[in-house]
């Protein structure tokens, strides 16, 4: 059975970046705006903000830039600091696939074909 | 901040493995016991014995195998399948520390010194 899947979530102290916090970044940046984001992954609108709050309050800059109002009625996107971390997080993922993919192949052949 | 925790959690279909199946194996080849090696994570007997289960029916082979009753009062111990999973996946999980050193160091200096 091969692998469907691969969760990753780093922990630095109450700061936590996994999954979700990556392809939230990763929608702010395609869809230019958060809530569109949160929209794309079946999130709440409170959700998203939350999640970019405690984003941006966790790492040494603010991850996203929103501003409000405006002829285009506001957008968001990622700030310097946004787009180091999701690199950063992607990169460490193919990694894992790259480095581990021995190990990776020892546990899908452990695996019940039916599982 | 430092990495204080890395989490790492696999899908082979509907199998997972995470660290909480390995830390309830080692348990297992520690203790000698299912409910003992629950114990000591704080996980309930029958929540030990479901995990079990499930390794038990989505792995090629039983990983636990237990006896019970006898002078011993029964025990449990890992079959050769579930010291292969566990190997297979404390490995994987030294190998992204050691090849994803660098993005885990970008990420770190990233994290806000008070996260």
């Amino acid at each position: 059975m091969d692998l469907t899947r691969l969760m990753l979530r780093l922990y630095f102290g109450e700061m936590m970046i996994g999954p979700g916090k990556a392809q939230l970044l990763e929608g702010i940046a395609r869809e230019g705006s958060i809530s569109a984001a949160g929209r794309a992954m079946g999130m709440s609108y409170k959700r998203a903000w939350q999640l970019v709050e405690t984003m941006n309050a966790g790492f040494v800059a603010p991850v996203v830039e929103s501003t409000r109002g405006g002829a285009q009625g506001g957008g968001a996107h990622l700030t310097e600091t946004g787009q180091a971390v999701l690199t950063a997080y992607r990169a460490l993922e193919a990694r894992v696939t790259e480095a581990g993919s021995a190990e990776i192949a020892a546990l899908a052949a452990l695996v019940a074909k039916d599982a």
